[in-house]
């Protein structure tokens, strides 16, 4: 006994052509995990198609447009009439999901998107399903392909960003406009849907802090190499004491040894902590057009095989101010007696603690390349203001965020 | 509007205490994900309780007895009786996959096991409902923590097979009765639940082809450190051509850059390939009682929120024979001229190609260390047989095998 699921189809670029073949490929997998046939009830376009003609006709609204206006409408809209919605749109949930929540609510319908984080990697189902009522301690990792790409091969080949990037786009990693992902915005709006999910928080966009990869210089690179470190953009969504989180995203020198390091290229990666589980990672491509459309089918599937926890996010949400980090520095000074007795003056009275230095020669200046222990970044920032104003800095000080720990 | 939902819990050992003291912590959390309260109808040990009883007072059984035996009889007559039933155990779906499944049919009820694989790290899930329509070519990994602790601290330390299985011992991570870990039947029942759920055929543990680490020397990781290698006892289920499988389970080099070389410990790993996701890598503890608990709770969250892609196993199970790999063999044989000549003359004629080789002075003999390329096993093999007979040889000829490709 069986019945077609009449699927509606919002937007047909890359990743909507890749699902609309894809969902006609697998319709005989998707109907004997099922019970039901999928069928595409209609198709719109910026140039073709009604909404409404197209609502009324499915069961199930699959929106492949993205950003946020008509997508708000539209979702907005199917939830409350009761169709179930299968999304990849990113902002569109780190903006506005309780809204969305509570139109699906209204309307008895299930909203997924899994394919709005990490890819093809399922951490939106791991997360929500089989980790729902744990508690979680932290999720982090590398949430865009793009950044990564960009970094790896500023580390690999010594490239300048300006020229990564530009590689990045000639070989499709990167857009023609690629500020919201070399901004860390992208990785922002991702992290903001996986806090709002592992904590049961109403986390959005607003309460991510976020820095991007635009000013790493190869030089950051190259002397990191000698300290031993990759250069990551990381994602980290995590609890703090006193039912605070804190949610950001920053580019980080991470150890060798540590789990992410390795992750190379467009890869993504998502690590998990939690009591009940110590930690699992998880990782694979970033988005690419056939990996989104396959994270979209497994939620389509869920939604048409029917009931899952829904998990929802509730409360206030409470931003952790007091944050502590590890720190690389880099300096370029005048090379002579006292200036290095100066600096670790500075960095002594503010309570910031060294864990190593590189010093190179540079003509009459010298370069140094400090690793710093983990001290609560409002002392650091002091040191490093006071730092930049002595009289022997030859540019401005240049600080990056490390992560010490290494893998247990 | 909340009801109860009444969990029967067979067995008590080690993951039924943590299971026991899991539920009663995350009794809210599972009630707001479900809309419905967990609560213990009765707990059978094998010193009281009746399993009668318990069935008759339960929605759920979770049957943490382990074993076939009665863990069978009682799953199936709570499918048949329509009550959905979480397990973890690996032998009971291995061995009996299809009886249990008919058995769920003819109840209307749910079977989930996500516990009986890789511990904490939810593969079953991604496995069946995440990527369950689409064609998966190959799933593999590191499927057992307790050899992988074994084998990580013979490569650490130097240790022989048997002081670090005492020290695993010691630890927790083995057994007082290690046999079914070190000899690869509990790699093989998991890659038989595998295998069934990533190629919806009826694979069972007769299929499997497994060996174990019981036969490795402190000598074979030493030599293979000189050559960059780890090892690993890796669980592999693949297509190969015409609709045949393979499914092994074996001791194995890898080379550094390999996602699952870094993976030490008792730690366990699953990698994920597919046209549509390329490839995608989890991993995580190995089962302890708490993580197993873990995901246990995990599934009786699922089916407590009710109904999910089933994916059937049918058809018929066809196991490939012509399988290639590569080999590091390790020759202890006299040291005088012409011997490596015949080592490589024998090689040759069975078109066995030789990747690299390290040779050492032992006294009057010599020790040959080599990495061949990829070749049929069966060539290989008889290669083997003839070198054993050579009168040069001073011991029988070791070989293990080697995954050559690297991370891409």
């Amino acid at each position: 006994m069986s019945n077609t699921a009449y699927v509606g189809l919002l937007g047909r670029g890359a990743v909507g052509d890749a699902f609309h073949d894809l969902l006609a490929d697998r319709a005989d997998a998707v109907e004997e995990a099922t019970g039901r046939r999928p069928e595409i009830s209609g198709v719109l376009t910026s140039k073709k198609g009604s909404f409404d003609e197209i609502l009324a006709a499915s069961d199930v609204i699959v929106e492949l447009i993205g950003g946020t206006d008509p997508a708000r409408d539209y979702v907005t809209r199917a939830l409350r009439s009761g169709r179930d919605v299968v999304t990849a749109n990113k902002q569109l949930i780190a903006q506005h999901g309780d809204e969305l929540a509570e139109a699906a609510r209204e309307g008895g319908a299930e909203l997924r998107f899994e394919a709005a984080v990490a890819g093809a990697i399922p951490v939106i189902r791991v997360v929500k399903e089989s980790l729902g009522t744990i508690e979680i301690e932290k999720v982090f990792g590398i949430v865009n392909g793009t950044t990564n790409y960009i970094l790896t091969e500023m580390a690999r080949t010594g490239a300048s960003y300006d020229s990564a990037l530009k590689r990045a786009q000639e070989l499709g990693y990167a857009e023609a406009d690629p500020t919201d992902d070399v901004n860390g915005a992208d990785a922002a709006a991702k992290m903001a849907i996986l806090a709002r999910l592992a904590f049961g928080s109403p986390v959005t966009l607003e309460h991510v802090e976020y820095e991007g990869i635009e000013e790493i210089s190869s030089d950051d690179l190259s002397y990191a190499k000698e300290l031993g470190l990759s250069l990551k953009l990381l994602g980290v969504a995590e609890r703090r004491g006193e039912g605070a989180l804190s949610i950001r995203v920053f580019p980080c020198f991470l150890y060798p040894g540590h789990p992410l390091a390795p992750v190379e290229g467009a890869f993504n990666a998502v690590m998990v902590e939690a009591p009940a589980i110590r930690e699992i990672t998880m990782s694979g491509p970033g988005a690419g057009g056939i990996e989104t459309a396959t994270a979209v089918l497994g939620d389509v599937v869920s939604v048409l095989a029917g009931g899952s926890p829904l998990g929802e996010a509730s409360g206030k949400v409470k931003i952790a101010k007091d944050i502590s980090s590890a720190f690389y520095l880099h300096l370029e000074v005048e090379d002579r007696p006292g200036v290095l007795a100066k600096v670790a003056e500075i960095l002594g009275e503010n309570e910031v603690s060294v864990r190593s230095v590189v010093q190179h020669g540079l003509g009459a200046d010298a370069r140094l390349v400090m690793v710093m222990h983990e001290v609560e970044e409002k002392r650091f920032k002091a040191a490093l203001s006071k730092l930049g104003k002595l009289k022997f800095m030859r540019s401005a000080p240049r600080s990056i965020r490390v992560i010490e720990e290494e893998f247990k």
